[in-house]
């Protein structure tokens, strides 16, 4: 999407050299648009670690290219095999990680070392372009339950939760692809940046992109959606999700269950934007299978921002005395889901519906 | 209640000079334990605009105290008047604090100006006695709802949002008595604190409040309340309110609708503490009849908190081009609200309910 009216990905290959590997620089943002540069394997694994990319498409695109850069160094099975292992290492536990460089091993495998730089690039591109179009496909799906609200004769209120969006995926991202598509469509919409903490990905990254492609927005306290919700202010929800169940429960940042609570109290549409690489066919109940991550509590006892002077300062935000707990994702029900949107349309969030989509999955579904 | 072991109020007469006015300042806290000692009318107006005292009850005792400084500078009717207006202006739209004043002044206007400083200073202290008897015999009340709890053989978990504790009234609090009460009986509890964005006064406040008496207690963002209540880790929700209607609605700081959402969606008893002060009887309808104030956008896109080198610092927590809104309130209707916790007993959040504890109000309550 845009910044500052110039369109970008979230990783691209450079277009002076066509080898080196750009990225935004994700820890600088919002505070500055800071374009790496990225020429070998070391500084692409260091990208991934240290969370100058997150989200796990972007994450899978970066590896993969990283991958790329390791075997313009060194083409052999060895190295290969080595640099792969220690791209895989980085954030051991992100899924499309091991998968992206896993496709390209399996695509690599089989060359000949000579062959496989060139091989190698076209796969990461292929791996970008897939999620770019999987992006598109959902925005597109999506796009059609805000273009519906325009019969309300007035702005459209949508509410989103944590950063869902292109800096998360490759382009377009998969809650707010639909919010792109109707903004650049010319729909009239506004929306409610929550500021979700407590790592504030909202009010950092969702409101960045939105403010940065020119579409209205405003932060917004955790707090206050119920509300909005009950004044006739919000008419929309979409968020993401890490993982949905086969029966449509869908985890997602914490505080998606509360906003999905009011949502439901208020008759106001919760949607779920769903890439299908997401939908974990393995689980029936979300809240009693999916396991929580519990994170520091210094997440929720601190705070990072830009002080008064420009400099970017850490402050504490409770007593020193005072010990926090910081459960990172909540889970919330499938009968609290208006639906969810896929790259092949929308459904229920139901088990009914998933398979109704999903048809190669109906036996894991049954099960 | 306790700082490390020894008694406060949130404000006091100065016991080595019998006159002069104690305060903690608590826009030091929870930092700094500071404690003020206020000798004049400009001292106590200070305090009051400044918040370096906050909480409805609070304020209006701070406010009686003044005028007692007052009245020693001048004890003439004119200078009275004068300076019962220039306290009456500090916070204008807090309603204890022009209660406190008008009940001094019905007390005071009639007496000779010679007596009037024995007076006042005699009234104050009433007003302060009677907020302490009031949230002492709201602990009372509420400290069964914990007890109770103790059958489940295990450490009781209590949720709270905001700050309605000692910090706020003169004593015990409101939310908090009945926490207090079980803490010092002896009842193993714990207590996770909502940090409360954006003013944060969950975090700030009230965990110092629970970790100076010496309750175990954990900080918490606003979004992970929903989750700990799907696995079992909430027994009981107590929060405090700035206004309920005649009909058991509670406007109360945003957020506490979310709260309540969970807690009814998980079968977790949610009741609320309510001064009989704090009760509207002339509004039927929270949500739609309750004006909602709407804060400083800042609040939402800067924090303030201690930086690493011991300095009080404000950081920007949102892109500067990213405007904010910021209801300061909410209104949880009476259907989610298991009970109120009132200084004569406990009631249903009905119309019915509050009339049988507050007879005298029938006629208000039938209108």
């Amino acid at each position: 999407m845009k910044i500052d009216g110039t369109p970008y990905r979230s990783v691209w290959v450079d277009e002076q050299d066509g080898w080196s590997v750009r990225i935004l620089d994700q820890t600088k943002l919002p505070w500055k648009v800071d374009i790496l540069r990225l020429t070998d394997v070391a500084a692409a694994g260091h990208a991934i670690k240290s969370m100058q990319v997150r989200g796990a498409p972007l994450i899978g695109a970066v590896a993969a290219y990283g991958l790329c850069l390791a075997l313009r160094a060194d083409p052999t099975t060895t190295a290969m095999e080595r640099d792969a292992a220690l791209l895989g290492a980085t954030r051991p536990t992100a899924v499309n990680l091991a998968w992206a460089l896993n496709r390209m091993l399996a695509r690599l495998r089989p060359a000949n070392p000579a062959s496989r730089v060139a091989l190698a690039y076209a796969e990461a591109a292929a791996i970008a372009d897939e999620d770019v179009a999987m992006c598109a496909a959902i925005g597109q799906h999506g796009v059609g339950l805000i273009a519906d609200l325009v019969r309300l004769g007035r702005r459209v209120n949508v509410l989103t939760h944590c950063n869902a969006g292109w800096l998360a995926t490759v382009d377009w991202g998969t809650a707010l692809a639909p919010i792109y598509m109707a903004h650049d469509q010319g729909i009239d919409l506004h929306v409610w940046v929550d500021e979700t903490r407590p790592r504030n990905q909202g009010a950092l990254l969702t409101a960045f992109e939105l403010g940065s492609h020119g579409v209205p927005h405003t932060v917004i306290a955790d707090n206050a959606g119920g509300h909005l919700m009950q004044h006739g202010d919000v008419d929309l929800v979409i968020v993401g999700t890490d993982r949905t169940t086969r029966t449509g429960d869908v985890a997602n940042k914490i505080g998606t269950y509360l906003k999905a609570l009011a949502a439901h109290d208020n008759n106001v549409p919760f949607w779920v934007a769903v890439p299908s690489s997401t939908i974990d066919w393995s689980v029936a109940d979300g809240v009693k299978e999916i396991p929580i991550e519990e994170r520091a509590a210094t997440e929720v006892t601190t705070i990072t921002g830009r002080a008064m002077d420009g400099s970017i300062a850490t402050v504490r935000i409770a007593p020193s005395a005072s010990p926090g707990a910081n459960p990172a994702f909540d889970v919330t029900p499938a009968r609290l889901v208006t639906g969810l949107i896929t790259e092949r349309g929308r459904c229920a969030a139901t088990a009914e519906g998933l398979r109704g989509l999903f048809p190669e999955h109906g036996a894991d579904a049954a099960a």
